[in-house]
């Protein structure tokens, strides 16, 4: 085993998760498009693939690239974009060889997008300024010439369920989706991502807040003349909620590793976390002790509702109750024996996707021993 | 300039808060011993060095190795590492080509430490049990030689004082001290990090609590007859006001780059900020807009007291009042214009050497221009 601290994977719960949400989502007639930001791992986009996912969702260019020189040949960059002159160059140079979806949210957006992937910049007056939705704006035929004469370029809008990111509100979908098909983009639905189900209790309302979303905003593009084969939502937590009626698509994407957010939420048990921080007992005082991971290694996401910063695989009457840079305070109740200097604790992140963002490579055990590594090959491909 | 989201660095900023706090350890005849693992790269270490920084501090034995690689000479490792064998081994390494110093905080640690160090395992018993501070544990004789036939290993003993993280009760040192002795470390003296000066208005208490703790502690080296030629504290915040007769070394790291927390708790002015994100606007929605740097590119570090996930520099009004691995949201004060999309702005960071450890590289700003780039050397060096 590696030094601690270090990213373990048991590869019989990845396999179990990746089948089983493979499976709710055939039997449901979902396209399943889980989101790569949570592994960045080609071994695992490929298993992805090879259990039935359509394609992948990425949130980043540089993440897509990485999975694109991997072999995956459809994917989904879950991120409205600014496509800036070098942006723009490497979306047309990813589109030439996969089938490349974007999302936009803004018309201005969008008219970006097509000018720079076929290798123009607009007017910075037209970039930045505020001009109304349906201006036309100087070029926009040449635009549509240049666009069309390489490979095709998809967008799905993206509406605000309710979680108050980015996204269009719902009723203006069809607007930019005009714009966008005005500027020489496909057009390939709508999508949302419904993100206040992660808390306590959210899930069924985030997910029929989603359902209302996208049904609004498959029928404001409808009002524009413009269908929506792509309706696309879903997240862990919601997926099992997702509305059959009204998605064609969910993108979970922690549901392979989970983490001690999931855990807490409900959303999964204890067995089915498949990654941990192995850390060592450095230091003890009274029923506190000090592991030698910290947010450094396990990320510091933190929301209000969870118990801690993390949860301990084997002690889960423990709470983490502070992180530092390499430091986890753990508390164990009153009376409860702690475990020694020098033992080796499992520890769950809050949040799955910032600490396998932090960690070069993961041990991947097999029967608990460690058998492999995987490279978390698209780690820090922010841009 | 590199794709957004990205991290800049002025040059001139940094090289002049370098020299101001070179210059205020020297007017106070402290030992000025930064801590790397803010920046974690190369040319900056060896910057701190030329400007009569006594060696380094860093967290992990990797940030060791990378300094050490470098050409750093004299570097303190102040966490208390359990060495395991292979830690053992690689401090030994290191302690054969610098001079090298580890914290304490515990007599089994010692032990542990003196063992490994000199190429032998002590059981498992005395490993992880919990036998009386003062017992005999098998061996400790023939540790005593073997780990004295190489170059010397320094410890430091952590105290506690305040932070309540690692580190011993103060009156406890010299029973740890005594035990590092006898196991054939070389005890240097004491130290502690006074992480509680984090927050509003705490500054003056830590600084205080920080100088009582340390004098315990050089009293209870002194009953059991050892010497503290070191007395280490010191961090960013509370540098100004540690005590000068008591520590002989202070230890500050974020203050070379500073960041929002830093300007919030008022240690620096916002022209003392010499790091930031830089992002593009991609998403607006009336007073709110978004930005491509989340919590992958700034870290998700929030304390209580804050006033948001980051400031932002040009916007000193603006508050991020949501970050996701991608998204900042920011909220602009009613009736205030917004930066329209596209635009770049500059974003601090809640907690620098969270956001530099995200990144693999640092663009250098020389009067505004891109002009180099520094590798982030121990990014991730967590073990």
């Amino acid at each position: 085993m590696p030094a601690t601290p270090f990213l373990a994977v048991d590869a019989g719960t990845v396999e179990r998760n990746l089948a089983a949400m493979a499976k709710t989502a055939a039997a449901r007639a979902f396209a399943l498009r889980p989101h790569a930001k949570t592994h960045k791992v080609v071994e695992l986009a490929l298993r992805q693939i090879e259990l039935g996912a359509v394609g992948l969702t990425v949130a980043t260019i540089g993440e897509a690239e990485v999975f694109a020189q991997a072999g995956v040949k459809d994917l989904f960059i879950a991120f409205p974009i600014w496509a800036d002159e070098g942006k723009g160059a490497r979306l047309r140079a990813l589109a030439d060889n996969v089938s490349l979806t974007v999302a936009v949210d803004s018309a201005e957006g969008a008219r970006q997008l097509a000018a720079t992937t076929a290798g123009r910049s607009i007017s910075a007056a037209a970039a930045t300024g505020d001009p109304a939705i349906d201006a036309p704006i100087p070029g926009s035929a040449e635009n549509r010439r240049t666009a069309s004469s390489g490979a095709p370029i998809y967008v799905l809008v993206e509406v605000d369920s309710g979680h108050h990111r980015s996204g269009t509100a719902p009723q203006d979908a069809g607007q930019v989706a005009l714009a966008a098909a005005t500027a020489g983009l496909q057009v390939g639905g709508v999508f949302t991502f419904p993100g206040h189900g992660y808390g306590l209790g959210n899930r069924a309302n985030a997910a029929a807040d989603e359902a209302r979303a996208l049904v609004t905003a498959v029928a404001a593009l409808a009002a524009a003349g413009l269908e929506s084969p792509v309706v696309s939502g879903g997240s862990t937590p919601t997926a099992d909620a997702a509305d059959a009626s009204i998605l064609t698509e969910v993108r979970p994407g922690v549901y392979l590793f989970n983490d001690a957010q999931q855990v807490e939420m409900g959303t999964c048990e204890w067995d089915d976390v498949a990654l941990w921080a192995v850390a060592t007992v450095v230091s003890r005082h009274g029923q506190d002790l000090v592991l030698d991971a910290g947010s450094k290694t396990l990320g510091a996401d933190w929301p209000g509702w969870a118990t801690g910063g993390g949860r301990l695989l084997d002690h889960r009457d423990a709470r983490i109750t502070a992180l530092s840079e390499h430091h986890a305070t753990v508390r164990f109740p009153d009376g409860a024996g702690l475990p020694g200097l020098g033992e080796r604790l499992r520890v769950l992140p809050n949040h799955v996707c910032a600490a396998v963002n932090l960690a070069d490579e993961l041990t991947v055990l097999v029967d608990g021993v460690a058998a492999d590594t995987w490279r978390v090959a698209a780690r820090g491909r922010n841009s």
